[in-house]
């Protein structure tokens, strides 16, 4: 695995525009699951419910304000480090609005847990400060105990909804690749920070296969945490 | 004017009563604008106006901890303490629902705006330690600047849509008045803030008449900063 060096931020322009990207993605990221977290809070049954989003939206926001944050230590307005990705991730949102609160949760799992897997695999290929801010924003796992329990709970209720939510879980995976697979045609940089750059050796097919192995096995626990077919 | 003694919250179980309406009819209003204000954010025209009702709607979660703390702080749920102002609250926003982002900008300064009124002329008749907070809360006019630039700029490309948005805000105050005399006849403790109770006098006939003249005065200064006939 190769790690690059601690001065590459300066040293390699196109390493810095691929950080750039990376902290740009995740910042919108965040933002646009903040607006849907507690967009969701709105649909809530309950008044805990709506407690326990409005909380999960806050911890959004705030690795939003710190990836805005970093950038602007990096010299960068945190709006045009968003600018590129905010197509590619609305189109996912508009493919992917959930038609209940159910939904919403599934999603909010599975659908923020399968980007969060796959910029911790990124963060082994980025300098120590970027790899401990990706690390901070995509490591936190403080949504999964709430919606695990609540949409156990809902199935439980009515087991008929496991149908429906394990096909919803399939399109999430499905949305996400096609959207993911864009931006990295579209965004050369950023995939070089996986695939490597000119000076820079990246993951070879090998280590790719692994982590997209890693990533479905992960996919996979999270689906049956909720008592889903992957 | 009639402030409540020290001690009236350990010595006045009815003040202590209407204190935790006071709390708690707060607490549900800044969580549902919270989620209010970050759904305005997803139908945003552009990023930099999600990043400001982000930020704006992150400031309305910081008043929900603060009232769920105060609440704990004397012994009461939050949840609980927002249980009877639930449906009333809900109904108004679902009578009160922005067809368009404009008309959420509008609601969110005109409407959040009479509420944070009428709490401020209330504080004046609790205890100091309740009156902080209240005021802390309803007198945060961070969000003004930024929609009244929004709303001026989108009367200045289209002045049609004044009209509109003029009756928009004459709807959202009819409303917000019918929901607030239903709640008002519900809850004799909250409305004994104002009136004053056994031992403790409140506002007379010509103070609440006073009060709404001043109420009056805002809206109409707030709906004319807007650019709109109030």
């Amino acid at each position: 695995m190769a790690v690059p060096a601690p001065n590459a931020l300066k040293a390699d322009p196109e390493y810095r525009a691929a950080v750039i990207d990376l902290l740009g993605v995740l910042a919108y990221g965040e933002l646009t699951a903040f607006e849907r977290i507690a967009a969701d809070g709105a649909m809530s049954p309950t008044i805990d419910d709506k407690i326990a989003l409005a909380a999960l939206a806050s911890g959004k926001y705030a690795h939003f304000t710190r990836l805005g944050d970093r950038l602007r230590e990096m010299g960068v307005r945190v709006e045009d480090a968003m600018e590129p990705f905010k197509r590619p991730l609305d189109e996912f949102h508009a493919y992917t609005a959930p038609s209940d609160w159910l939904e919403g949760m599934v999603k909010a799992y599975v659908g923020d847990g399968i980007g969060a897997d796959f910029y911790l695999e990124v963060s082994n290929y980025v300098d120590t400060q970027t790899q401990a801010i990706v690390q901070a924003v995509c490591g936190d796992a403080s949504a999964s105990a709430f919606i695990v329990d609540r949409v156990r709970g809902a199935i439980q209720d009515d087991p008929r909804c496991a149908g429906r939510l394990a096909l919803w879980g399939r399109r999430l995976v499905g949305e996400a690749l096609s959207q993911a697979q864009r931006v990295a045609a579209d965004r050369d940089a950023l995939s070089t920070l996986l695939v490597g750059g000119v000076d820079r050796p990246g993951a070879d097919l090998a280590e790719i296969g692994r982590m997209l192995a890693r990533m479905t096995e992960n996919h996979t626990r999270r689906m049956s945490s909720l008592g889903l077919a992957a």
